[in-house]
């Protein structure tokens, strides 16, 4: 009944930026907050021109605002779409009828595909605090969803997001459920499967908690953050690309979703699974390649968990209508010499030129993921579809490809390396065992990596290779010489980087 | 290693009230910023004269600060006790250790004595972000925690708080579950227990999501906002007090925890159990006696569920060295007639003051908790305890003992019925059968209660009374039109309030 009793408040541009979390600034004796009883931290509904956020209030006791006036987060103003001026209607928020459902969940029931459906509208919409939507992503942490419900919020997902059609029966795809360093396969994997006629309109993500993501890579070279009008002139001609996701609103839950699950550091099975393949059936993809390495320091840990997630995948997908082909791969080590996006450029562009020193490991991984997309094609004969693929690299196929993407998308910039550079030399000599993967990642990171493109890990030391003392291990390259000091302090306060026996 | 790597600005004081969420604002050119790659919603340490508070990072991209200032939200110049111009230190939140056992307990993990300690100081350091509370509120929820988890939450609440000695063997302390609207008999049992020479120095809670708490109704009529040094002073002279507990700090982290659930409007039986168990140690109590009130529409459901509960407290007492009693009575209905701070101060002086027309039910149910009281004293003769009860209230001792208790707190003021009345008559006759409780709270609560102290509801038409049509059922009292056109108006969209048959 209270949204009948509308309120106006002129828009004041105070320049806070909250990020995601809309904020609105009303003054404490403000006739709104007084016959309303709002107080702070209130949530309320902020309309205008039938537009409609919900928003927290935050009360204000200075003259920062005058009367009559309300301020708003950089963050709202945008997605309301207001200017310095504009007139809005503040509101009661009405009840949100699908937090009921959020509660069952924590009381851990199992939800159906319409509760599910509710709840991810309503998230997108904007409707839940932080506080909600941290209640409802620890509720679905750990493996809490069931299989039902992975789909119920698979398709929620879908739902809720804009979807590409590329007006074809086959439409390629892979991903990678991470965890190691360096492993850049993607841009050599869809060079060659573009080349092999297919299509394959590829988007990546940044890196969230790693030192590079494909697109942060790939934005040492090339443009990335092209529209999907833009994304699809493109795919038209090249029949691929390497695009970020992230601008093109594919999955606006799922980037809402892993906002917090970050914040939290809790990985959740379901949530996971769910985000993967709903970005992929909104990509407009048909056919995904997942790759999951395996090793003690990778994402995925045993033989066990990557077959438990294949059954997954594949129950989903099947149930959303992809289909999925799930390959377990060796995820001891890092891939290639490169971790840090420039340094991985220069790994991958030195494969796709066939150098004699180029990268074996991260060659023969890009080849097995294009066979198997190949295969799943059913395009060429049967058994010969990982010879195929390394004919096209070798011939050089690939390489071209490559740079005809990178010139429709914006034009090519040959990576570097970082300005200053710290070698660290084996204090032993024997056989390489073991690396932490997770410690090379943070070294990396604290080199610069992601946001420094040049910065991070020029890594030389395999497993089972041979090192003598004062053999160089690896390089760390950064852009700031005290990014390099803080790389070079945590690498002392830390043991078993590299075993070597 | 950051926290060598110190950042002073001035402080300035924008007046924004953020409730209690710390939040700092910085220049987006500011350069601690940068040089520390903070962004907004970073969380960062602040700190003034050997003290630190955690504050949630907005960046200001205008000229409401400037260069060499920050501003802080009101509550973190309270807690950081900074003024205009001080200058403040901003460093790098360190990783809080205690969130890996948040996660473990998402995980589905029971924890240990230590992880409750380390969590609970830590949020009472205010180092846990909303997102974090709202992950271990969750976690914690429904029966999610293990008798010994509970008495471990128990003892870390205790231990983070501070704890009043009253210097003394036998201090007494009552507790209702709740949900029964107008179950006002603490006032009449302290005064019985006080008079009949016990010590019982009461501390209550504002109403949460009830039309009132014991401290709404007796602020009505005196004042309970006492210190602790104040409320010594009275109970030292009168053997009982009624205090708002707000104020006090005795259970820092209960008051955080239960904000949080209270937004998510979530229950934790094992949060509760540990609230009420360590507010009542931290009070300096000895002796507690618990009511457990069952029924349809009261807090607790049914007879099992209350079982249930009484096994937790009297578990977790005993562990913690609280001697408790529960006693399990009838909810099935209002208690006395008036729902509302002030209308139920009229029904509490009408049964002190041994009026004929007083409310009889609630008479008797405060006789039954004040005997059970006297009981656990030991201190009179066995079984006689109630008769006991009752001569000290039917002889006028306890009246005389309640208003010298509300003079040593500040004075009396006779309560008042609210400015706007409507009846709401009986549309047919019969018997009164079944009463929904919630409904009428929120009849309440709409009408202005607690906020409003002389709005309610006076009720009149309890279970098994005869009615016939056109009586009165019940009268809603508001001081505002409004607020009584919104009871009116949920009134007419409602079923089932009162079933006659």
């Amino acid at each position: 009944m209270n949204n009948q009793h509308l309120h106006k408040l002129r828009v004041k541009n105070i320049g806070i930026d909250t990020y995601r979390e809309n904020t609105i600034y009303m003054r404490a004796d403000c006739h709104i907050c007084q016959s309303e009883g709002f107080t702070a931290l209130t949530r309320v509904m902020v309309n205008f021109s039938g537009r409609s956020i919900v928003a927290t209030l935050n009360v204000v006791y200075s003259e920062l605002i005058h009367h009559n006036e309300a301020g708003l987060s950089r963050e709202a103003m945008k997605r309301l779409e207001v200017k310095d001026g504009d007139e809005i209607n503040i509101t009661h928020l009405d009840h949100i009828e699908s937090l009921s459902k959020v509660r069952a969940k924590i009381y851990g029931k199992e939800l159906n595909e319409i509760s599910y459906h509710e709840i991810i509208s309503d998230i997108v919409a904007g409707k839940y605090s932080n506080v909600e939507l941290s209640a409802f992503v620890s509720s679905c942490a750990d493996d809490n969803l069931s299989v039902n419900e992975i789909i119920s919020l698979t398709k929620a997902m879908i739902n809720t997001g804009q979807r590409i059609n590329w007006g074809k029966d086959m439409v390629l795809d892979k991903h990678c459920a991470g965890g190691l360093p360096g492993n850049r396969t993607t841009p050599i994997v869809v060079s060659i499967v573009a080349a092999a006629g297919l299509m394959i309109p590829k988007t990546s993500s940044k890196a969230i908690t790693s030192p590079a993501g494909t697109a942060d890579m790939m934005e040492a070279i090339t443009r990335v953050d092209l529209s999907v009008e833009e994304m699809k002139k493109v795919v038209k001609k090249e029949n691929g690309c390497f695009v970020g996701g992230g601008s093109m609103q594919l999955g606006p839950a799922d980037d809402i979703l892993i906002s917090v699950e970050k914040a939290l550091d809790i990985d959740s099975q379901g949530q996971m699974i769910a985000s993967v393949l709903s970005k992929k059936a909104a990509a407009g993809s048909t056919h995904v390649l997942i790759d999951i390495p395996v090793g003690k320091t990778a994402k995925v840990r045993s033989n066990e968990e990557a077959l438990h997630l294949q059954y997954y995948f594949k129950a989903v997908a099947e149930a959303i209508g992809l289909n999925v082909t799930v390959v377990i791969t060796d995820g001891r080590q890092p891939v290639g010499n490169g971790i840090g996006p420039a340094l991985e450029a220069i790994g991958v562009l030195s494969v796709l030129r066939n150098e004699t020193n180029c990268p074996k490991d991260l060659k023969e991984r890009s080849l097995v993921l294009a066979g198997e997309l190949l295969t799943m094609s059913g395009k060429f004969e049967q058994g010969k579809e990982k010879q195929v693929a390394k004919e096209i690299l070798e011939s050089g196929k690939a390489l071209n490809k490559f740079m005809a993407i990178c010139k429709a998308q914006g034009g090519f910039t040959e990576p570097e390396y970082g300005k200053y550079r710290f070698d660290v030399l084996s204090e032993k000599s024997g056989i390489i065992k073991e690396i932490d993967n997770r410690k090379l990642a943070r070294i990396a990171k604290l080199a610069g990596a992601p946001k420094s493109s040049r910065a991070g890990v020029w890594y030389n030391a395999h497993i089972n290779s041979k090192i003598s003392t004062r053999d160089l291990l690896f390089s760390i390259y950064a852009d700031a010489k005290g990014e390099l000091e803080y790389a070079k302090d945590y690498l002392k306060s830390i043991n078993d980087l590299i075993i070597i026996e």
